[in-house]
């Protein structure tokens, strides 16, 4: 019953890769560990991107500076 | 000083059902622990259902096969 | 299918207590929100004191104090 | 490579409090533990004054009451 | 820049199989979503048995019951 | 009503060093938004080299390449 949180910055992710994020986490686990998939759950949390920091700057800046 | 994270999908749950779900899991601290609900905090986290996963398929595909 | 995340201190909570509490988040849940019981998890997370910090200050020396 | 997840209510924090929550959650790991700032991660999430409860009441309650 | 928390119950996973969990998750988020695998962290949280709740029964419990 | 959660690698952090984080964590959330330091938790936790992956590997080869 294992339970799997991806976080990741919301850049206009589509349904189709959330639902391929989903399948791809269930498989590791049952491939890895013989879990059931009936009750392993994946839930993926999109955040905004200034509310997400590397090395101290948030990402909406990071991106910003990476096309210029 | 509990902290509980409730996470739910998000399918219209009321502003009443969340205030039931926080008094709820504070009588349930105090019941059961003795802890002070003056610092028992409760956070409801209410997750899009293209982003909740179960058996390796997204809540909305499962809905959908529900209904029909 | 929810997923309850209850964080406390670590401080001899018995088996019995955190039975008592995954059997009352269970029950909340299906009260509240008519959630199917098998698909609602329930994870408890015993902290120590000296990583649980209130008001600046870790449990261990709040603790202390309160006993003093 | 630390994580720091900071949950706050949502009421109006701008990008710029949320840019010194970044880097002061940053600065803090590196400064105590001497942690790398490239891998340090700081996540905020803003949570509904509906959906934080404390003292058994939503904060959208408590906000009233303290108006009033 | 993905977060990916993995939480299972302790129940003898090895360190080559958390090393597996760790490689298939980052590949699936470099497949799905070609994030940089150097800023992608994957934490797997062990929780005792007697912690873990499903159905409103500890995973004690049901590991018991599966058995006998 | 702040909620911070470090997490970091087991790798002999003290108490003395647990609570500066405990105590810088509370001051920044205190100096950008003006939170009552009374109601923020900082919860702090120390996870296994072989449980946290950056780059694909467990921190525990990580380390031992390094040193080498």
């Amino acid at each position: 019953m294992p339970y799997v949180n991806i976080r990741i910055t919301r850049e206009g992710v589509t349904a189709e890769q959330k639902q391929a994020l989903i399948e791809g986490a269930t498989e590791l686990l049952v491939r890895v560990l013989n879990k059931n998939p009936a009750t392993t759950f994946v839930i993926i949390d999109e955040v905004e991107t200034d509310n997400w920091g590397v090395a101290g700057q948030n990402v909406t800046s990071l991106r910003r500076k990476a096309k210029s």
